[in-house]
């Protein structure tokens, strides 16, 4: 693991115990894919980071090139991760004096970690959680350090046999998938929930609603649409686009549904 | 600080970069007041943190003995802390694989730190802030180091010049305070949001509702019931019970609401 230092990345498996990030979840993340060393949406992932960092009042002190540079290094320093890599980028607001209120002049971290990646042989399974996602909630729109209820989310999703807990938003809408957007297939279009919704705004998601323009767009789905779809995705940074299924439902994704979520995963990677 | 390693407090001020404290906010904590080197409500503190451990499935490999003792020697190495200390336990799920889920046996780390405390010179200034509490969600339900928030709810309090947000819960109940509950008197009654309308389960919370059956109960109080209430008060661990007012409201709790808050004040310091 790195960390950010008097202006270069430094070797540093620890974090002050005092670190805001430890106390109070105060921070942002970003989980990026390297594919032989080159890193994926790099630019995407950036600019969401210091968009929600300045929505939140971090001082972003840091220039996208470092954080290539950062990467880089970091895949030197480890064989394990120069076929795949997923990378993780910590920005915390550090230490501060006691309470909830941050410092006024916040003494950011930077982080950088990266774990051998295997992409996932789908399909996902997919469990309704009861966690709800109120989409005017920092913990909802930013991708924080405060993770407690995805975390419960994914608990409630495995103890029901799925690898995907499914989080609804207001109205009975469904909000994103745990660590991952989800979308279906239906009258020759991707659909995936909107952020008005409670869906997390990824990456991928961007970049395929982007890729695909006139094929994928936003709308607001009910488990039924779930259930009627012609075929059912989860899309995040590191698995790309995973074909789905509902737990409980007979049989796995069609094949005209697979080759269809392979023809969208061509266009995100054509894209860049 | 002191971390729980290998059967004794140790001193260490460094948590792992890896652990899913720092990373996800995956834990609980417990704020306490020690007054002269006395904790006070230990047994409820620790009572309401293994509650919740257990409800998120966190092993409790410790002892409240183990506690006790380890805050008496953080107050013995400190005596800045030996009139007035904030004192904090901390449990996080330690290090786990990569992802939300947590593994099977977490190894667990236990924390403890102090901090020299000033009570505070009352009345807190209340403002209404645009972040709501699910009662259902972990977040809300447990203490947990998930706070962004809560820090949010802080920082929106502060902007507008008060020194607490006030949170509301479902149907424009109030919840509670930004790290304190909150009362009204009326009627001769103190009243304090139920857990239902997304109040935090203050442990001093508790205490009151116990020591001052008949003169304090549960009830949903609305904005209105604030502006229309005989006085106010906020309480957590620290500050007890605080006289409290609407930000913009025009003078601060009279003098015979604060004779009241006092009185009650005494009934919990009875109690213990």
């Amino acid at each position: 693991m790195l960390i950010w230092q008097d202006g270069d990345w430094r070797v540093s498996e620890t974090v002050s115990s005092r670190d805001r990030g430890f106390l109070l979840g105060d921070g942002l993340f970003e989980t990026m894919l390297a594919q032989e060393g080159r890193v994926r949406r790099l630019d995407r992932h950036w600019r969401r980071l210091t968009t929600s960092a300045q929505a939140l009042g971090f001082p972003v002190d840091l220039k996208v090139e470092e954080v290539a540079r950062g990467i880089a290094t970091l895949i030197a320093l480890d064989p394990a991760l120069r076929s795949y890599a997923a990378l993780r980028l910590t920005l915390s607001r550090g230490i501060g004096p006691r309470g909830l209120l941050p410092p006024e002049l916040p003494l950011v971290t930077w982080r950088l970690a990266g774990a051998a990646y295997q992409p996932p042989r789908g399909p996902a399974i997919l469990a309704r959680t009861a966690i709800r996602r109120d989409p005017d909630l920092p913990s909802c729109r930013h991708k924080t350090l405060s993770m407690i209820d995805q975390i419960a989310a994914t608990q409630e999703a495995r103890a029901q046999g799925a690898s995907h807990g499914l989080l609804f938003g207001p109205h009975e809408r469904i909000a994103c998938a745990t660590s991952a957007n989800l979308w279906i297939l239906r009258d020759g279009q991707a659909l995936t929930p909107p952020i008005v919704d409670g869906a997390m705004a990824g990456v991928t998601r961007a970049a395929l609603l982007e890729a695909a323009v006139g094929r994928a767009r936003e709308a607001s789905l009910g488990w039924d649409d779930l259930l009627a779809a012609d075929g059912i995705f989860l899309s995040n940074a590191l698995m790309g686009l995973l074909p789905a299924r509902p737990i409980g439902a007979s049989g796995g994704p069609s094949a005209s549904a697979i080759a269809r979520i392979a023809k969208l995963q061509d266009l995100l990677t054509e894209a860049g």
